[in-house]
């Protein structure tokens, strides 16, 4: 069976978006920082029909990742871009745009039942309304037995880690202090903390330091 | 011109001391396990007449750091044990034994004047109250052009960081998740946040991560 994956992009300070997201600016202010080093690579530029881009190890560690991811799960604020008074708006998938990056299918965790919404490219997003455990279920199947992506936001992957549902946590740790913004690990309770195992680390010369964790079971 | 270490250990999400700090418990709820990586080794073990402990990566990186640490500074709270009633207390440097583990010259940022406390094994605690760059000036003085440790706690290192004082940030990571307690980057404010270049990645068998930042003036 493949593994569950939680992969993200988090300041040195802790943070995976910034402050004030909106949707002109759904990873906040400073958020894009976290994410140029992938941006600039050739793996995923090539993803994207986008032609040039760095080949060095961070573009291998992207290449890895949408190589072997399968399925996603992604909280509602994350497909909506934001928390916002947008969220409940038919259209609120605007923002990832008719082509979006996944290419897989993705699972959209929601309290309101709705149709999928099928994209060019092989991403369509479906709605799980009955919990983070069904929407994984369904994930799984989706994936056939490869890797299926826990997106985000934090709160959606802190809510898979509790549950004992992660088995890989995969952190880009970006030398950049953000200040403020949304936390990757923030309403954690020390309790039930899963022991983490370090598996993997990949220096990157951009700056970037690729980081993988067992979830020990 | 020696250069200013911020030496810290902190959890994969973010703290540097557990919650609830006493003076019987000074790192908080499971803040012990933040420094479980240094206690263990030789070169800590030797420094403090034990014998024995692991000859590890992770001991030459305390043997660097207590090898290249000639003065250090801290704030109030890491000197009195935490935040509490006791912080007052003449006595309140009880915590530290009579023999600290510095061996060299520490200087307290504190707002009430007093006399210098002399320590067995080189230690030596003088109160400085008129500001952290003081402190400092004290320090480097005290270090003879050889590196000074910025203590912490997080709240001080903060405040050097922001200065513009800090040349260096040692990070060391540890991969568990303490949920709660005194964050690294807590206060820090976006606009003044300092560029970071990122100049080693030590990996420890032991599943600690050694970051080393160069602050870019």
């Amino acid at each position: 069976m493949g593994k569950v994956v939680f992969d993200i992009s988090v300041s040195l300070d802790g943070f995976v978006a910034g402050p004030n997201q909106t949707l002109d600016e759904p990873l906040g202010e400073g958020g894009e920082l976290l994410h140029e080093w992938a941006f600039a690579t050739k793996g995923f530029r090539e993803r994207h029909g986008e032609s040039g881009g760095e080949t060095n190890v961070d573009s291998e560690v992207v290449e890895e990742w949408l190589d072997n991811t399968f399925a996603t799960v992604m909280g509602r604020r994350m497909f909506s871009g934001g928390e916002g008074p947008w969220e409940d708006d038919p259209n609120a998938d605007a923002w990832w745009g008719d082509d979006p990056p996944f290419h897989h299918p993705v699972f959209v965790l929601t309290h309101h039942a709705r149709e999928p919404v099928p994209k060019r490219g092989g991403t369509t997003f479906t709605f799980v309304t009955d919990g983070i455990e069904a929407a994984l279920e369904q994930a799984r199947a989706a994936a056939g037995g490869k890797d299926v992506g826990v997106g985000g936001g934090a709160i959606v992957a802190q809510q898979y880690l509790k549950a004992g549902l992660l088995d890989d946590v995969r952190l880009h740790l970006v030398p950049v202090l953000l200040g403020d913004g949304v936390r990757l690990f923030e309403n954690h309770v020390a309790d039930t903390a899963p022991k983490l195992e370090r598996t993997r680390v990949i220096e990157s010369p951009t700056g970037v330091t690729h980081l993988e964790y067992r979830v020990v079971k």
